[in-house]
């Protein structure tokens, strides 16, 4: 049974939410690119005192044009001075506001002689202009960073901001990799007949690797239905949380990882998707003891092994972490686009910006075997079931990769 | 002085080349989001058989619309059967073809009856069709993934068909990070007074780390010249390729960032780009024994910090790599936008998609202290020297980050 794209996503999204996430609480420092597992709020008010949002004068607001200069305030030496109608005090960016101060003059619209200052022409003092309130940012005890924020340079530096040492996020979730079947050669071996170097092993720890998850290579096996058997009882054992196998899910005697799974426990949940390239993918669920463990089994063709992770795999586990499924983006097709089936079609592509437009040229071929071509996209584009023909110059959706 | 962005990049740009960037041979399998520092060639033909594109039945092509099934071929389980017109073989994906087979028929288009096959109605033959040709992907001894490929899952993938095991990735540039300022206190005290925690070190660090570069903390010091000048003369000392100091960049007598450098023999290129946020900005570069680093004075206020790594430190790195600069992409503007002075802005925004188009919204505030509006935008919206309004609607350039 076939079922189509939207409807396999959707159950493997449904599966995935009985992973258990783990929490660690760990230095901020070491948190680049954890996802938040605590909500982040502001111990102080943000900023924590009113202050100067440039290198200016601060004046009593009053429709003078010139000021003497009576003092100086720097970021880390207030000093509360005293400021009547007729002086200003030079205030460098990020210092705390003599109390009488209201208005902020930028030095670039100033001319200073001597010991006064006078405004530049055609300059109109707004009152309150160029000053951060206290809070302005966020008041105290509201949340800055949500729980399922990603830490980024900038959402890290808004938790320092609020003092997190240390923050709790979600642990990496342990990804196990096998590659199945008798065409399976190491890659420091050179292919013979019809042998293959195995890519995929290699090739879907990296994938995992660029998620922040933890990748766990099983090896490559034979078709040989007790070693295979054995390897993924072991993996199950193990309690990896999601387990990858590729190759042995297409037709003919030797594809059997379905009768594995099933003689493991394994529930399948499905083993066909509309699609293309990829299209027999087993998925199954195996519950013990509390703990849940997904299955996929992915085709050996290793283009069509990493589109699904993109397609299946990425995004259902970006979902868990309530962050975008996908990185998708619009442009502009820049070649015509025909299919003659009713799948639909993830197509190596490349986007570019041309001229202030955001383009994207699909590849000539689109035989799934052809690792080069899809080291050379940067883009999926989605063709979906019901297109046959896309114009060029039709806009389409595309996952960027 | 003050430069036009575009001169200070291309500035920085000119500088970074003479950098040397060192290399280092590791297994594939630690090299993901490393960049490529030889050539990799296929040292086989790619695919190094013909072999199926599909599972299906290999058959020698005529205009029969049945055959008789003689055997089957498996994927490493290679025999050179013969068929003869009326015969056919069933050939799993990746298998190796039979020397007579021409042709391939996927299963779907075939109807199975004991050792009968039949092709469905309505389903017209190719020569030649399904077939991965020896060598269409690529012929031996070309280039699979030139010098300066990112590895990704996909690149890997072709570098480990390509037989590389090891590969030679240039070592991470070392970017050394210190914060200067007396408002300056650890991020897990609570600021008094007029204090701020040092978000920048942590921040910038994460930067580095994002980018795949190898980050390094210098601490932070308060307004000391005599410690500034030795912390800045160690971080020359101990070569690192960059270094970077927040704080200590805009007017008034406590800034003198810039003096320290030349003190320290560090050429001043720029101290001064007509942009915002971040205007103060002093780039320098200093050269001993042979050895170039890179010297970074950015404004201590954070998200200006920040920005300026963004628009500065990194697309140059990336040029150095032979990356693209910047993550472009083109949005329809939401809101209008207005500046009054002609310094290029870059504005926090957020991009996203509604109804298959690309748009993105500014934030409404953009004083530049706002951490955390920093920390929900997803995109710098670019609005040049020249552009004063920008209506709703406009399509902008912006730096996806």
């Amino acid at each position: 049974m076939m079922i189509p794209y939207q409807e396999a996503l959707r159950i493997i999204k449904d599966e995935i939410k009985n992973i258990s996430l783990a929490t660690e609480f760990i230095p901020l420092s070491d948190a680049v690119n954890k996802i938040l597992a605590e909500d982040v709020f502001a111990d102080v008010d943000l900023p924590p005192f009113d202050n100067s949002a440039v290198d200016g004068f601060g004046i009593q607001f009053s429709d003078r044009k010139s000021w003497t200069i009576v003092g100086e305030v720097t970021a880390g030496n207030f000093i509360n001075l005293i400021v009547d109608e007729s002086s200003a005090v030079l205030i460098t960016t990020g210092s705390k506001l003599p109390e009488v101060v209201d208005t902020l003059i930028p030095v670039e619209d100033i001319i200073v002689e001597e010991d006064k200052i006078f405004l530049r022409e055609n300059i109109v003092l707004k009152k309150e202009s160029n000053i951060r309130k206290k809070g302005s940012d966020l008041k105290i005890d509201l949340i800055a960073l949500p729980k399922f924020t990603r830490l980024t340079a900038s959402t890290i530096a808004a938790a320092a901001s609020c003092g997190k040492e240390n923050v709790s996020v979600f642990k990496p979730l342990s990804i196990a990799v096998l590659s199945t079947g008798d065409e399976l050669i190491p890659i420091n071996e050179t292919p013979a007949e019809d042998k293959f170097r195995v890519s995929n092993l290699i090739a879907l720890s990296a994938a995992t690797t660029s998620l922040h998850q933890t990748a766990k290579s099983y090896g490559f096996l034979p078709d040989d239905k007790n070693l295979i058997r054995d390897t993924i009882a072991q993996m199950l054992t193990d309690k990896n949380d999601i387990i990858i196998t590729t190759g042995g899910v297409s037709v003919g005697k030797y594809d059997f990882i379905k009768d594995v799974l099933l003689e493991l426990g394994v529930k399948i949940k499905f083993w066909k998707v509309n699609i293309k390239p990829g299209k027999p993918i087993v998925f199954g669920v195996y519950n013990k003891d509390g703990k849940t463990s997904l299955v996929f089994g992915l085709p050996g063709n290793p283009v069509s092994a990493l589109v699904n992770f993109e397609i299946f795999i990425k995004p259902a586990l970006l979902n868990l972490l309530q962050q975008p499924e996908f990185d998708l983006t619009i442009a502009e097709l820049q070649n015509e686009v025909k299919k003659n089936d009713g799948k639909r079609h993830f197509m190596r592509g490349v986007i570019f910006i041309e001229n202030g437009v955001q383009k994207v040229r699909s590849h000539f071929s689109q035989i799934s075997g052809n690792l080069v071509q899809l080291a050379n996209a940067n883009a999926l584009i989605i063709v979906k079931e019901e297109e046959f023909f896309l114009p060029k110059g039709s806009l389409v959706e595309c996952i960027r990769i």
